[in-house]
């Protein structure tokens, strides 16, 4: 099997109990926006992702405080990252910060802040 | 509210009865891949919804041939689209197509084909 160098890793809120449907939508806020900051930001651990298979795992945190940390250290090592608030039209109260998107990004950086999470 | 004039659908396929871990990878796979194409053939269309509020709508079908149907659809009418195969790691045979990327794109456009579909 062909080994990835490159990952994107979406970090969920599991505290907000949310549908699959507003799940999905939030993880593919934060999937294309972190994406869209690396490309500005990190062109080539962009385009290396995409030429590899676009790696991307979803994992949670039980908190917004965890969230938030996470951004911090993700933003502290360079990594391009997103923080996405719903617009609360339907579930949450708008404005809830439900998911945050990191990288794409070299495996080991992003393991660095995500390594010990666990799957959703 | 403001109101939008571009969106992002997001077909999933009900039958594969995914986790949510894997859904919401799937889902992530499509809007990048579909937020591309887009990006390539209409960027017009894609930097008109990332100026928004980049809507998106995560519907379902209930077989690989209505996908495969709507996909056919999309194309007809230009839209940018995107066809998702799981790598097959976990759950899914390799392969498995799960989802289907459309637009963003006009949304009266987007509708002629995703307008009757339920949402997930």
């Amino acid at each position: 099997m062909a080994s990835f160098r490159y990952k994107q890793v979406i970090v969920v809120r599991s505290d907000l109990k949310m549908s699959r449907g507003k799940l999905a939508v939030q993880v593919a806020h934060a999937a294309v926006a972190a994406f869209l900051e690396a490309y500005i930001k990190r062109r080539e651990w962009a385009e290396s992702w995409l030429a590899e298979s676009q790696k991307k795992v979803v994992v949670k945190v039980e908190t917004l405080d965890d969230l938030l940390s996470l951004r911090e250290r993700a933003e502290n090592l360079g990594l391009p990252c997103a923080l996405i608030s719903d617009a609360g039209l339907t579930e949450l109260e708008p404005g809830t910060i439900t998911t945050l998107g990191i990288g794409p990004a070299p495996n080991e950086m992003v393991d660095l802040v995500t390594g010990s999470l666990r799957l959703l």
